[in-house]
């Protein structure tokens, strides 16, 4: 009989304790032993809650408990999640966590502590919720050399981008109703501004490349400046809109980035509709295998932790190697990244931008009824794009091509 | 240094052998120790390549090394690969398979068997090639009540089904430039009867229940009555046709079948086109989660082998669970599954398939064009389709609807 401890019982935590009870049957099955939730941490009381009698104000009465074996922090946030977490590893007890903030901020050095204390750090829900990818990865994919991740990783803005292009409402209103369903944050710009898919890649980059990639290196596009008319344009492509999240070994070490794609509709990320998530690994044997669920959502994140959770009590005495090392990766700058752009500039600037962007662009139809011109430059690096940009007069807007 | 054995020095065969090749420090990293290619058995030789030295034709050369501890079995075929992984199980080695028909067939029992001597009996690549689904079934999902799997499982009949959408072409003519491709054998009744199909759906049906669903009592509709004008009427409706394999929980027990659908674009199978498989699984907490990529090729079907290898060397001495008992597992039949049928029948016919079918019935657009009347009923259970189907004077076509 394993002991547990779940850290926050808000969504996430809750989610927890309602997995461990409903299919209690099939994680002793799966864990070969009954799991005990012995603790809830949290600040409130919950009287009339099943629960009730585990939950305890004081962080200590679970780290002094020498019975608990495996704590899931649910709290999110950097502090005081990362002091809880550390004291627990250091006193012999394994985490999971669904923290993404803390797993990008801080995970390497977590995994590092886990180690030395010959106790596991798990994070399974950090990413893509119930989706089972960094497992994938850390165990089934460890042998394959793994080229390159792109995902779909934020449900918020999939579901704002597939409601403006389905739809055709404009950004601003999506994102209220998105508000008003609850699936959306009402400061949406951990959403929007494309840092929760930073984080979060951040960490399968970190995977990727065995040392810690920071998310701050990641260069980072949110979702604010893409209009209707880029959608009509899209279609006219043969291509979707999303937010894609990506890491690439290149040679020089590790290329990442977070910024909107036009798709090719071909590509089985341009399906990933509403409030999916879909993370695709190329491996230089297996090729392309793409995971795809719910991205967040009470009982798929909590599923993730279970999962984790029986893990850890599988592996009891063991610890369970993450391939994460707190070394600084090399992260590329993205001015050498090449790739089509597809670009808008009010009509009258039609010649200016021919004469920049040379002979090869391709002309996109649909420009004159909006008075612009709207092209595809020809394949070229991020940095000349960027010089080249900055000579027109002025821009109506521009998306990356994937 | 794990000693490593390959039976079958064929398209999979010889993949195992280029991933141990390609791959070895990868390989090493994640088994914890080197593995070693000791032999590869084969009824030719194979003078020039690199692993001449390594092959034997005598079994039993193999099946009397004690060093040897993982033998991969990448024959096919029921004989003699049956009883050379009895033999070698029965020795206290493990084995590892691509071998769907054998898995189907025997599965439950070698892996009884496997259990018996304490060692293991995997067979990712069975099922969905390089997708690590089945280690993902038995681990990261097992705490999860798995209510149903919905897969595309076979390449070949997706590949025709996507020509056909795409560019209007009859079955026939796909299936000659599939066959002209490599991407159809010349007898190709295993694909489009959906027989390869039904294996692999008794495979994960065997593993959602624990038991043994035998493939021959699973009800099975290749794709050889799907026609260009089937298309059509898909795209008037908003869905695709795609050849699923599924098995679903229901009061008595399980449910399991093979047949082409009508599925909604919304839903992410109806994206996964030519080539590429897809399984999704519903579990209870969880949700929907799918995972998708190649179904076959030799790289990738190779990569899921030698997870398996890996898995085993990390659990040596020990026998890995897998969820599957020899007992017969209770498969419904398929009279009482409800739902709606798309059905064409002669123009004339109308009057007649409206009194037979109701006043429930939905017309669809573009029947006069084909001097015929297409609708889709209501929901109704197959037993009672199948026998107002009889009532009709004739029938041009129906697919069921999902």
């Amino acid at each position: 009989m394993a002991k547990v401890a779940v850290l926050g019982y808000g969504t996430v935590g809750s989610g927890v304790v309602s997995v461990l009870d409903t299919n209690a049957a099939e994680v002793e099955k799966s864990a070969g032993e009954a799991l005990e939730l012995k603790y809830i941490l949290d600040l409130r009381d919950f009287p009339g809650d099943k629960h009730e009698a585990q939950v305890v104000h004081d962080i200590n009465v679970i780290l002094d408990d020498p019975e608990v074996e495996v704590i899931c922090e649910t709290m999110g946030g950097i502090e005081p999640a990362f002091s809880f977490e550390k004291s627990a590893l250091e006193k012999g007890k394994s985490v999971c966590t669904s923290n993404k903030e803390l797993v990008a901020a801080h995970g390497p050095e977590l995994v590092e502590l886990a180690k030395k204390n010959g106790v596991s750090y798990l994070f399974e829900a950090s990413v893509g919720g119930g989706i089972p990818v960094l497992r994938s990865l850390n165990d089934s994919l460890k042998h394959e050399k793994v080229d390159s991740i792109t995902g779909i990783l934020n449900g918020t803005t999939n579901y704002i981008l597939t409601k403006m292009d389905k739809e055709g409402a404009e950004f601003s209103k999506v994102l209220k109703v998105a508000q008003e369903k609850g699936y959306a944050e009402r400061n949406p710009e951990a959403d929007v501004e494309g840092y929760d898919a930073c984080r979060k890649i951040a960490i399968l980059a970190s995977l990727m490349s065995g040392k810690h990639v920071n998310y701050e290196d990641i260069y980072t596009e949110g979702i604010t400046k893409v209009t209707i008319e880029d959608f009509a344009y899209a279609r006219t492509m043969g291509m979707a809109i999303k937010l894609l999240a990506m890491c690439k070994r290149n040679e020089n070490g590790f290329f990442t980035m977070v910024s909107p794609f036009l798709i090719p509709l071909e590509n089985p990320l341009a399906s990933v509709n509403g409030v999916f998530n879909a993370i695709n690994i190329h491996g230089n044997m297996l090729g392309d295998v793409m995971f795809y669920g719910k991205g967040a959502g009470k009982n798929a994140t909590a599923s993730a932790v279970v999962a984790d959770v029986i893990d850890i009590v599988k592996h009891r005495g063991k610890h369970i190697n993450v391939n994460m090392k707190a070394e600084k990766a090399v992260i590329s700058s993205k001015d050498n990244a090449v790739r089509s752009f597809f670009v808008r500039v009010p009509l009258e600037q039609e010649d200016q931008a021919k004469e920049i962007f040379g002979s090869k662009i391709e002309v996109i139809d649909g420009g004159e009824a909006n008075h612009e011109f709207a092209f595809v430059t020809d394949m070229i690096s991020e940095k000349d794009f960027e010089e080249r940009l900055w000579k027109l007069d002025s821009v109506k807007g521009y998306i990356r091509l994937f």
